[in-house]
């Protein structure tokens, strides 16, 4: 088999159908954001960063970039080793405590990533648990799908956000068997938000364990940004809440908040937990630092709640076509992976705003779209010409708006 | 059921092995390694550390340091996206293209740890090369392994560094299936290196493509640190090289090296590549400048051999049992969890010094260990202290001895 010749077709077909995905190289300016520098074959140019997953500018605040420049000049770079064998730090401590708190839970584990955490915490307890059944829901991200296939235990995708087909699954089910409800609160693409309560009613009634992921809710939802499920006062009644220390909190890593037995058994099971390096201390301090400054400071949240609302009325007002949600993501949608792309080249080469095209296989095929995410670094001016931008394109390429209210 | 009993109960057992592990909660002294504090209940003590996989202290190199904090400063905290979503920096482009002359490889691919890299990289050939099928050798990592599992692709285990096993389970293969041989340069637990010609010649003859993970050999082997495959002069014949950031390097992180396609091939379609924020642009400078400064710079190289040839030498001539190997690890064997842990706590407790026991599932029942890995920065003292004691609790558990020399 010829093999290089493989690689090379499928390569080609990403291509034919503009699914190849050219990666843009930035550096943001900290203490600027969302101000970045793109590289480009003549040197750099100025963009704004309009589709960070850093959601409140945590990534330059100066308590987070204080606790990883101290804990760097005190314990240097790397852990040295797995959790296990020299890797486990103070700093890896103290953040497992800050998260159990954050999520009212007995305890809390860290993964190296989001990513980790939901591939090691559902694949063991999938495989692990005689007889584990897994309800899914239809629109989970990879990391848990992954997770999930990886279990090998049966599973029944629901309908998304239904608690009513997820009853009449459960009610399929011998009772007796172990079940396992894995969810998201803020679904990242399409930005809606499920119904927590119900969906733990009818866990509940079925004696099935939940799994929450709030990688998209945490540090912006509730009052100490625990997420959407500490805002609807429900973070006692999940089994497992699921986490990111990358994205509102602005560094990296993941986490699982559950009971001190469930966290103690995936500590003791879960390869993609024992086998690896641990998180830098740096990393682990900078994320505590930021998850204890958003547990009482308000104002990231208020301002972030006020630019979405700002970007959302002003995009409604010239009928450019949004996917209308309760949360803090604004998909425009375009529905041509092409024509989306060319989108996103022409804000950047005739605007410098950046905002990355979203195809297949992130989005279905035929939802392509542009992802905002609007947030507290943002000003009036990048709104203004976020805004004119986007009109000037939708006109110039006739692309179809809303039908306006009167 | 009862889910709390469950995992309560799991635990016991672990427990009543002697398998159940209390990780070491420690702060390693940067400018002062292998010094570090360990975190006790009445407040900290000081220890030395003699596990750690920071195999040269390059985690604290004021090089990596510095990159850090300046990337840190310029960059902030976070990548804020995945790869594709706003997550690729500058940084991150000048690492890979390191990492792909390190290994004079056309290019390299990086992703947030060695075990994703693993998992990501075989879990994507396996399951997207049709009819693939995967020879992995019985003593894997366990990344690799899971990798594997998860790509359900058809695999053989071959007899561990036999490359006489594996022609003969390539040999019944149909000629015309692609294959993939999966295997490491230096096994970390027992220290053996794999006879990477042999096996390479193997892969030849059959038309396979060569899978190593250099993970425990990267910047420690070879005139630039490219691994044991390169003191070979033999990387231009792996398919693909495989390493992480986390060990030698002394940050964190994972990569492939190979060629520009399948690279890219891995780029496009790895679900743990594409789903998860990208690596911090401050890890990726400061491994950028591990991997630089080891480019060029011997001491570290050179005084690593001397120090594990000391430690070497002093405990077989006090007959203390290892394991003979021509790596950098030293595995004194002691055959039992109970009495792992025993010792080590003693060393602990009486000396300050820190080896941490391996048992199951890390290596196999009856043959756990400690696992010492001598650095550049352990001095002479530090390695009498070690030795003293090691023979003080030998003499007192009238521990087995080697038969010494005439
Ligand atoms: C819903 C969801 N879960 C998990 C992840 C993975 O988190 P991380 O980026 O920390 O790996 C992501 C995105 O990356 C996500 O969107
Ligand atoms: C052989 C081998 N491969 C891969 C890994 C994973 O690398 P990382 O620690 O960067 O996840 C390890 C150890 O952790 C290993 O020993």
């Amino acid at each position: 088999m010829n093999y290089e010749a493989f690689f090379a077709a499928e390569l080609s077909k990403l291509k034919d159908d503009g699914r190849y995905r050219i990666f843009a190289e930035l550096e943001r300016k900290a203490g600027a954001f969302p101000a970045a520098e793109q590289f480009v074959a003549e040197g750099t140019r100025p963009v704004t960063v309009w589709c960070s997953n850093d959601y409140l500018g945590m990534g330059q605040h100066p308590k987070v970039l204080d606790a990883m420049h101290d804990t760097l000049d005190r314990c240097g770079a790397g852990a040295g080793g797995t959790r296990n064998i020299s890797g486990t730090t103070h700093s890896h401590v103290v953040l497992e405590a800050e998260l159990a708190d954050l999520h009212g839970k007995e305890a809390a584990l860290l993964f190296t990533s989001g990513y980790v955490s939901n591939w090691a915490a559902l694949g063991t307890l999938g495989a692990r648990i005689p007889g584990c059944v897994i309800l899914s829901d239809a629109l989970n991200h990879a990391s848990m799908i992954e997770g999930i296939r990886h279990s090998r235990a049966e599973v029944h995708k629901f309908t998304h956000n239904s608690p009513e087909d997820l009853d009449r699954r459960l009610s399929q089910l011998d009772p007796e068997r172990p079940k396992l409800v894995a969810f998201e609160s803020v679904y990242s693409m399409d930005g809606d938000i499920a119904p927590i309560a119900e969906i733990l009613d009818v866990c509940e009634a079925h004696g099935a364990m939940s799994y929450l992921d709030e990688v998209h809710g945490v540090g912006l939802y509730g009052p100490r940004g625990g997420g959407v499920a500490e805002r609807e006062g429900l973070m006692d009644r999940v089994t497992v809440i699921e986490g990111t220390l990358g994205k509102a909190f602005g560094v990296m890593g993941g986490y699982i908040a559950s009971s001190a037995a469930l966290c103690d058994f995936i500590r003791s099971f879960a390869s993609g937990f024992i086998f690896t390096t641990a998180l830098p201390p740096a990393l682990a301090a900078g994320a505590a630092a930021s998850i204890r400054h958003l547990k009482s400071s308000h104002v990231e949240r208020a301002r972030h709640r006020d630019r979405v609302a700002q970007v959302r009325r002003r995009l409604d007002a010239l009928g450019i076509p949004t996917i209308d949600n309760p949360s803090h993501i604004i998909p425009i949608m375009v529905g041509d992976a092409h024509k989306c792309k060319r989108i996103s080249d022409w804000l950047l080469e005739h605007h410098g705003i950046y905002v990355q095209p979203i195809n297949y296989p992130t989005v279905p095929v035929g939802t392509e779209r542009l992802r905002l995410t609007p947030s507290p670094v943002h000003t009036d001016g990048d709104i203004d010409r976020l805004v004119t931008a986007l009109s000037e394109i939708w006109s110039q390429c006739e692309l179809a708006r809303r039908a306006l209210a009167a």
